[in-house]
């Protein structure tokens, strides 16, 4: 929670951006897992606890951008309900804690739009992405489902953006409570991994330490030895000597804010030798990046650089040939570097990503591009004093991904295919790590260090035991 | 997963029960958080999971009731996915796993199920439980949203019931997998107890288990200095000498079952006076249920037998008066009882509870009862051979229960309401376990045997460090 006066001013700062008519935020409802009562842990939306702050399920808010009036509609337990759930704080207490006096009943949400749209004024919603929303969205609206998106409020969703990309103090603080616990969670899986322990034993570990110190976690965390596959979700395997195991996790703090860190370490305390060089690649990537960063640079050109160091040092180490520009240009990177080197952190481990890619990390003459490797740089835009970003470049070398290319004949020039057989099975390397971005510093590190370089990692590797 | 042949023999049975028209399945969709790509743990639906065994989201299964034809729809992963996400075994090859030769795309359904509707065939479908399947279901069928659960099939319901209600040998295996790990979970939550620990770092310890051990926790746990909230979420209370710590939890599987267990124990490793003899009353009623268990018992009746030990044991405590049986037909048993005796588990840890308790733990000439404690005994009806129930009797001293019941001058015969001031503070106690019901043992207990009694708990705690 932060204090009523930033709430106040947060929506104040709304009304301004914005024109005229109402603007409708959605609370989050539970969801059944399988069935109805047993439910996943509760998340509010983002954009509702930014300027709302309460943390209830089953609440809608509405500000009129003409009267300036804030409205919060939800509905107190019943008797019944605190006696099986215990006493539960008013909804108007919770509302005036964040500056909002008017509470009506849930039901009365319903009315309140109907009369304000016969007025003839405007209801601007986010576009959803749970189905309990779009259910309820088409009910209070009469946008048919399939509409819902294309109907969603441009005006609303830039504004957002707007004001949720700078993050205050008090948001800086919340990013770094965060951060620490997933700095937490990393130690413990540096210190864990050794042979005969499973990906799913350290999973729970960094999982526990989640869930003990802050709410939970931000994202599924990824835990594997199969660090190229980026959206690993298999946690079956033993670790064996000679591996790596990439972990990428985050928590999230009660306050809803997320962490998101990624290291990638040695099974047996020390690289071997190629692990070690394509390690430093990364590594080297890693630090251009940071240094690049400051307010009016375009993160699109940081992470150009980015992908110029990595295939720099493929050449090098043989995996690829050619001139780094070149390769970049026309995208051959990509065969070890498909995804993008970050992207804004906030309440949302993926910031604003419900608002849309295009309105969040592009803008009106910076269109996010569309073909591979690039279509997945969330955030491309110019850096602005305030902005949190992540810095992850990575290296993964995909077997699936070589075969098609290819077929494809794609990247002869650039890529040095017979070598590469060799390291099909070679995996992935990603560092991870959360950027302030201030004038002085350009990229100020957020949360405590975690150890960076090989040297660094190896160092912490030797001489911690497995707790 | 089970056997190609217990699929098979499971849909086999499913034709039988059921007269003519098409039966149709919807398995889950993936759940955003806080945008569409940061996702819950994807689970199964249950039923799905039951007849056609496949743990991948967004499928469908048909089977026509008169030609007997069985078919999955869904769509393999493009390569853009295989690329991000790793290889994953093709539809086709899992259907084969379970039985099913026919699989389709999951864009050809609408087409099926209109081509059905038209030649008049009518769709058996469950009640949704996910907005994701009511948006679809309204789609396929065009049923209004509003009128899914009450068009949805009661034959089916009905069928499903029978069939979930008895588990096989090999369902027992496995729910006896998850209550392995679940024990697993409550000795680290005896072993952690001690002042100064949070709730939150116990709740941390007994997640990474479920975590590690299987795929997670069957339902969020429960693990509270306030045992008298029964949906107790809060955890946030530090562990001080005197209090008793209550855990509710239960790990699920990769199978998809489920576990459940409970047990109270004190913080000071031994119970207070008053703590251990309100304790022993609970384990009495533990014990009578228990003995109860046979096939042909209404659970009805096992639970008001633990009603009257409960009452019994608190008229020679001081808390009660009068005639326990008296005090049972007027339900002032629910001042300290407030919940049901137990409820089935399997996939789910309330079995079936999405398919209507209504159908699931009564018949058409038993139906639930709908005053205050019995309306939430999930279970009334005969004890079959095969079934697996929870027995879970609890004394929960709730303050805000006791005000209401004061204000409405109720139970003056049966309430010692002036002692009960003096405890209102107490606290609750549950103790939870799951059996299975056998001609030969009545109710077997599934799992390793964790403490029951008072004596097994204290010995447990003085002999076991924190680790």
């Amino acid at each position: 929670m932060f204090s009523t006066e930033e709430y106040i001013a947060r929506r104040a700062k709304l009304k301004e951006l914005m024109g005229s008519g109402l603007v409708l935020l959605m609370g989050n409802e539970e969801v059944g897992i399988n069935f109805e009562d047993n439910i996943y842990p509760f998340r509010q939306d983002s954009s509702f606890l930014y300027f709302f702050g309460i943390q209830t399920n089953g609440l809608a808010a509405i500000i009129d951008l003409e009267s300036g009036e804030e409205l919060i509609f939800g509905d107190d337990p019943s008797i019944d309900h605190i006696v099986f759930s215990g006493p539960i704080e008013s909804l108007q207490s919770q509302a005036a804690k964040v500056g909002v006096t008017h509470v009506k009943s849930g039901t009365d949400l319903s009315d309140y739009l109907g009369e304000a749209v016969s007025k003839g004024k405007k209801v601007h919603y986010l576009p959803p992405y749970r189905a309990e929303h779009a259910l309820k969205l088409t009910d209070l609206l009469h946008v048919p489902t399939s509409k819902l998106k294309e109907q969603s409020s441009t005006e609303l969703i830039k504004a957002i953006v707007q004001l949720r990309t700078i993050k205050s103090e008090a948001e800086v603080v919340e990013i770094e409570k965060a951060l620490n616990v997933t700095v937490d969670m990393h130690y413990k899986a540096m210190e864990m991994a050794q042979p005969l322990i499973k990906e799913s034993d350290v999973y729970g570990a960094v999982s526990q330490i989640a869930l003990a110190k802050g709410v939970g976690t931000s994202f599924p965390p990824i835990v594997t030895i199969n660090g190229q596959i980026l959206h690993n979700h298999y946690r079956g395997n033993e670790l064996k000597e000679g591996d790596m195991l990439l972990c990428d996790c985050g928590a999230e703090i009660a306050s809803g804010y997320a962490g998101d860190l990624t290291r990638t370490f040695p099974v047996s305390k020390k690289f071997s030798k190629d692990q070690k060089e394509i390690y430093n690649i990364v590594f080297e990537a890693y630090s251009t990046a940071v240094a690049l960063l400051k307010p009016g640079r375009l993160f699109l050109d940081v992470h150009l650089a980015a992908c110029e160091k990595i295939v720099e040092g493929l050449i090098a180490f043989g995996l690829m040939k050619g001139n780094a520009k070149e390769a970049v240009a026309e995208g051959a990177h990509t065969m070890f570097f498909q995804c993008g080197l970050g992207h804004m952190l906030g309440l949302d481990v993926h910031d604003m990503e419900n608002l849309g890619e295009q309105y969040v990390g592009y803008t009106d003459t910076l269109k996010q591009r569309t073909d591979f490797g690039f279509r997945s740089l969330r955030l491309g835009r110019a850096l602005e004093e305030g902005m949190v970003v992540t810095v992850e470049p990575g290296i993964y070398i995909i077997p699936e991904l070589i075969d098609l290319r290819k077929k494809e004949g794609k990247y002869l020039d650039f890529v040095n295919y017979e070598m590469l057989e060799k390291y099909r099975d070679f995996g992935g390397i990603r560092i991870e790590d959360v950027f302030l971005i201030t004038p002085e510093e350009g990229g100020r590190i957020l949360g405590n260090r975690l150890p960076g370089s090989a040297a660094e990692i190896e160092e912490f590797m030797l001489s911690h035991q497995r707790l």
